[in-house]
């Protein structure tokens, strides 16, 4: 049975600290629009991809801060964000797009959706899990801040796959007919995930989406260059180098947890350079479920990745060498969610 | 603080059918002899070293089965294995070796221990626990059989990481001086782990380890060039992309599992064409925990692969990216531990 769907990074270059939401907007709109004249029905955007990515700076109006964030539970209602959300209802494309929620409550968090042209409506949330960082900022006024500990809490979501309706028109569906349980054997509607950024470093995350079977995971970043006052003393490598070293870090944790949970990847990039000293890396990307790259941005500005990708592909992996309930010992993990940090054995005598 | 060690992993090229055990230990002896002059303190042997990889073959004869095994509780007694072990403690090196253990109760477990030299016995032992395969030959009498399942029992004893002694001559031992607690955090004696072939390819194993510190994780591997017959229907790679797929895919988890960890790996592969035709990759290598490969095997035949590792490095991503304690979130992970198999949301309506 084969399930094809078309699929797109949505990379997206530049944004400034003085750049309008209207006018990033507009560029995803100008993102969608190519998708559509190539027959994409799913588009990935960036995390927090309506600003400049604010958690680098040290903020301390809260004015200043809140005109990151969006308000309230929907986002599909955001005065700013609402035409690309009826654009996409208009061309009848699915897109998953990161933004900063504030909710009513005031809690902030790094959130992504999923939004359903179909059904014109927010169909999964996720709240980013993994916040990479700290509270405080840098002395070194030269340091790139990693602020998300400050403005963030951890996602309260979890990791919760679900169905896509109408991708896939031969998609199986439940039985009317019977009260029966219909085998899900990758042959109804997608099942998909959300990551975001730094969670795609841990294989936790995946882990979780696939032990509901998802087969496609997206996710978007902003990744600096050259972060090398976050890599410790005795760095010495020039800034080519270290874009080098973070372009194949992101890579690698891609393909590999790709592979090791049998999933297709598409993860999409704010990158480019931010108000001309702020270097985020590209390399938006679309990879296989045997851990190759389909797909890839060939820019660091706004440029759409497009492949089409068959979900069947995913049965080998799922079936075969990554078969959980043939293969799995979890009497042997028990160590992973029950301990947060490192215990180390005591010392030798 | 340098904690420097020089460590190899010795690759061994086709041992077939028939050969000796004394001919094979031989061999491994030959490769120790290789690392004492290039002043190495470990040497990691691969999976099932003293044998060809039976479990590629349907073997219905107990007696014939049982040759392949060692049997018993410790492997240093072993006649045919002891005299590997009395060299290792001639040259001081550290040997960690895989083999099939059959212990009094005749189960059949897929392990590997690590022997110490200035301790002269084994201070680990670790017994496979994602035995990859299944429980019946294939119906084609052609096809190469992954009968893991059949012959061995999942493993038993954990993922236990040790301290090693004796081989960081200034590493911290424990204060005799007061009942206080010692910080460990990189400055005692190195903490290791090991896997086993297939565990390489499940991110809980790695994880399980270095949530107890580990700074270096071994393992050995016989992994099949060929095996087309267990990719699925409409796999139309030749044998030498096939290969190439496979080799692919052992480094790729390599790589990634390191860097995720922040830790060291060392594997080490059985590899070549055992009688004549079955074909095993190489690849043998020393990757860093940024996921770099420090040193490779360039060719499928017994080769030591050398280098000196200082493991200071692992603290970067041990303190930063990756530190436990400060990123990860224990409450979004249960279905790691809860749930074996994959649970599919259900089919919509």
């Amino acid at each position: 049975m084969s399930r094809k769907i078309t699929v797109a990074a949505a990379q997206v270059g530049a944004v400034h600290k003085n750049t309008s939401k209207q006018e990033t907007v507009q560029r995803l709109i100008d993102l969608l629009h190519d998708a559509a004249k190539q027959k994409v029905q799913l588009v990935v955007y960036p995390e927090a991809s309506l600003t400049t990515f604010f958690p680098r700076h040290f903020i301390e109006s809260q004015e200043e801060l809140d005109a990151y964030f969006e308000h309230g539970e929907d986002i599909t209602q955001s005065p700013d964000v609402r035409p690309l959300f009826e654009e996409a209802k208009a061309q009848g494309i699915d897109i998953c797009i990161g933004y900063a929620e504030r909710t009513p409550d005031g809690t902030g968090y790094n959130t992504c959706v999923y939004y359903s042209a179909s059904e014109d409506k927010i169909i999964s949330k996720y709240r980013k899990v993994h916040l990479p960082g700290r509270v405080e900022p840098f002395e070194d006024p030269n340091a790139t801040n990693q602020l998300e500990k400050r403005y963030f809490t951890p996602g309260d979501l979890g990791f919760k796959a679900f169905r896509v309706p109408n991708l896939v028109p031969d998609a199986l569906k439940k039985s009317h007919s019977s009260n029966d349980d219909v085998k899900t054997d990758g042959t109804g509607d997608p099942i998909m995930g959300m990551l975001i950024c730094n969670d795609r470093r841990w294989p936790e995350a995946w882990r979780v989406y696939t032990l509901q079977g998802a087969e496609i995971l997206m996710f978007g970043y902003n990744t600096g260059s050259h972060m090398s006052h976050l890599w410790g003393a005795g760095n010495t490598m020039t800034p080519e180098e270290q874009e080098k070293e973070a372009l194949f870090h992101s890579r690698l944790v891609q393909q590999a947890n790709s592979y090791m949970n049998a999933c297709f990847s598409i993860s999409s990039a704010r990158c480019g350079v931010d108000d001309g000293k702020y270097d985020l890396i590209g390399g938006s990307s679309i990879v296989s479920p045997e851990g190759h790259v389909l797909a890839e941005a060939k820019t660091k500005e706004d440029e759409l990745v497009v492949t089409e990708i068959d979900l069947a592909i995913c049965r080998k992996g799922k079936e075969k060498t990554f078969d959980y309930a043939r293969h799995r010992r979890v009497e042997a993990y028990s160590l992973i969610t029950e301990q947060t940090g490192v215990l180390e054995p005591p010392l030798l005598d």
